[in-house]
């Protein structure tokens, strides 16, 4: 990363190194909410924001995400931990706590479109988005001046039929268990599951339509062919059904007949980039629980 | 129809009473703007807007629909459609001339929601549709009352598989070859071919879905499975393809993982009647024209 | 109210008739959220829904927002918030609750234009907003048959300068302080601040422009004329200062060069009608805490 | 400018060798569009696309903007525009061509904010814009890496109200002239009425508010304390009243309770950025008419 994306990575440190979010998935039931908040409030915490959503009060899903801060947080993550898992265990929750000041670790895979990788660069030195990227991976050379000169490691792996799977192991051992999302900015190759298995809800898609219209390859093409008049893109989570994982974001823009393919897709590259920043923004910031092939998406 | 919507049809009429609409569909070559703008210049025409769009200048198809106004055009109308033969027949037009103060008749047909039939008779009754409504058929009596209180006759004809036939030759005969528009405000029968080819880019629907998203039955319900992150509503003409026919208007609404399958419902119901009456008002204004299955729409 | 209107409402009292929301407004501090679950717990509540919003966790305003469901509620009204008073005084809160089965009253004023009027009554009679309607008063006679078609009382008390005092007086004693919220759906006259005194933060008005733009008369004339790209309306509540109160919601629609004000006027009605049903049903679902001339909002 | 812009203003050339633009402002009446079809018809023209307006048909003002195609256009330049002279002085016209091929140049001012820069320079590399940049200057010197990057040369002229006539001289010094747009990226200083007589409708700024609402500084600081529910940005030609130029653009997002200061400027940034590189885009294919402090935009 270059000097003005460091600067942004110690400020973002600084403002969070207090602070954390709990993440829960459970049954609901009553009582819950009265559990998770004395058990903050004898922690010592200031909430600064809590959202919850239930599937149903009565045998329903419960999903909560409590962002607090805890002075001296840092040296206390463990004792925090360990001190929840009785509160866990009552109410059967899965969950989680991300702590804020660890910044995550985010891989960009992208082909020949630059729109979308350069969306995640920018915000990324603005700081709307705050990640570390340890390396973007490629199936074409195109972008490496681009992200070198972000101070950003560039791999080059082409892809073909025959190569996929060992471009897949060479990629995989790149990544190194080590990085907490993959983004898929205009990516042009699908995973394979053994891929997809390593990495569940953590790989984020950038679809070019309104899914679940226009499934699949040349989206705009079909749009145009259909004559419809808003067209959109999606994110979502990569799952093995082909543009089928959990939808995270949607938007779309006005057309009309007099866009021809091109125009579409000119129009279309500023709602994918946008679609897609706002997904990666919520996946860093934790709002985000997958369930049931859905999104529980707290902003 | 009631006093207050007398009175929006007679000043309509008023305002309108010398004007009209040229609409031209042909192949594309230099020199169709001259001769059509010459001709209604010899014609003493205003021009009031006009629009074209060609698919492409060299070899492609070309659109035109020209507003105008001829003082005394009432009792031109025949002189002008013959004085404008020559030119038509020069380019190979597909061509119509539409007396804007001819008052369109438009048939609804509705079943038992009637969020999209209440939408069209208030815009009727405020002007903001302008059209006469000789009938209502719903395959229910409930809103027999409702519409009769707009001074607007009522057919109730129940359809059943085995009586479907009799029910749309029933339909038929009320209509008798006299309407310029059916209106289908959440009508929930699929029209047989034959009742289609009766009035081909004449008949517009709502579809309660983000076309070609969840065509058919129980959209809202697949919009809910799905997880979609937005929700839309479709006006189209109707083919003898289920919700594949030319479309005219599209719009959306954003949803989240908080709305049920009933919030959805609800929401949309906003979108699907603002996405119809835009419609029906640019067909009534003579802004649409069909082609290759999708609509240029002059707006 | 007319037949349907009525089955809306008993339908809605027996879905609601063990539901309540607690509204919380008082200086952020550890605990709050902490103490009244732990309250609700006790009391045998199930939460439907919570939101919660600080202006700053340390020194800052705290707000909350939670839907509860307790059996036999209805029976234990007085006990619950007796119960209350303990947590409540501990954070120096101040705070209601909202019994969801005790349906509000919503007196609507109106003057000539009625296409907010309509969208109330219908979205009523659709259960879309669930409010008991005791009367709708009117500087002009113009919409009595309408609103009597509803089975509600209309009341015409005309309004000058001279007759204001007396106007109000009037209008008062109808409302006979038994209605929790009024409704200015387009009703073209400023109240006094006497008036206003009697109902703070429970009067509603839209505006027909997106404020602070175009404050006081004829936005849609000045929006034409500084040629803006697109016109707004906004609902509020009313305050002694000429459309300054605190925004409860506001939308927008793109319009062009070659709409001209008539045009602006037929379009900005959509807008203004759905920003009003907004503001209304959120108002009725207990969604609005005002503070500091603004609103928190929890939808 | 690089490599790859200089290849998309190549491809551009190519495309657009034998392309125009004839943009017309004159009294309505009747016979100026067969004037000029006839004219281009007699041209040899192909046309590509024709929009028009007017203001009213009797006594209005008429607006034209015809996109046409002539073989061999580079060489007949001069004869073509002095053709139409004759046509022009009969209907007294206010007129040009613009031929599309000949690339315009515009020069960027901006100061310490970089989003509206790095908009419309990814967008003149990505061919989304099309133009020529000479130069970038700016009150301040920390984007100088960025722009030479682009092979954009830098100008840093430092501006105090001490310097701000010797600033604004040597601004002008360096436009020689010779650019037809000045973009004002985010520039925040105030220019002189004097520098503004230089370029007449060919300065462009982006206000970070829905204009006219907060007009002047601060305008999130401001949005923010009213309490609004929607932020915008709007592009307007300046003139020497302050933020009240000719409107071409605006757009708003939608933001709420938690929003504060910093998350309006946050999303703020997203919408000015799309805001102005639209208006950037329409002013360089000549699709925007100013006339009476407004603009009819042909899109």
């Amino acid at each position: 990363m270059n000097a003005k994306a460091n600067e942004q990575l110690i400020e973002f440190y600084e403002r969070n190194r207090n602070r954390a979010r709990l993440l829960i998935s459970c049954p609901d039931q009553p009582g819950i909410v009265a559990a998770v908040s004395q058990f903050l409030f004898n922690e010592g915490a200031n909430i600064i924001q809590s959202d919850q959503y239930s599937t149903d009060p009565e045998g329903g899903r419960f999903f909560m995400r409590v962002a607090f801060e805890i002075p001296g947080l840092e040296t206390r993550e463990k004792a925090l931990c360990r001190a929840f898992e009785p509160v866990a265990a009552r109410f059967a929750m899965d969950w989680r706590i991300s702590f804020a000041y660890r910044i995550k670790r985010m891989a960009i895979f992208v082909s020949k479109q630059e729109h979308c990788l350069l969306e995640l660069l920018w915000q990324l030195q603005s700081g709307d988005l705050v990640a570390e990227v340890p390396l973007v991976i490629s199936n074409h050379e195109d972008h490496r001046e681009l992200v070198e000169s972000f101070g950003i490691p560039f791999y080059h792996i082409p892809v073909s039929k025959e190569t996929k799977r060992a471009a897949e192991a060479e990629q995989l051992e790149l990544l190194a268990d080590n990085v907490d999302l993959i983004v898929l900015a205009r990516y042009m190759q699908v995973l394979s599951p053994e891929f997809v298995a390593h990495y569940p809800n953590r790989i984020i898609n950038i679809h070019h339509s309104f899914l679940p219209a226009f499934v699949g390859s040349k989206p705009y093409e079909r749009a145009y062919e259909r004559g419809v008049k808003l067209i959109g893109a999606t994110s979502h989570y990569v799952t093995n059904e082909l543009d089928a994982g959990p939808i995270i974001e949607q938007d779309v823009s006005r057309v009309n007949h007099r866009h021809n393919v091109q125009d579409l897709k000119r129009i279309g590259r500023h709602i994918e980039r946008v679609v897609l920043a706002r997904a990666v923004k919520w996946h860093l910031e934790d709002r985000i629980i997958p369930y049931n092939n859905k999104t529980v998406v707290f902003v």
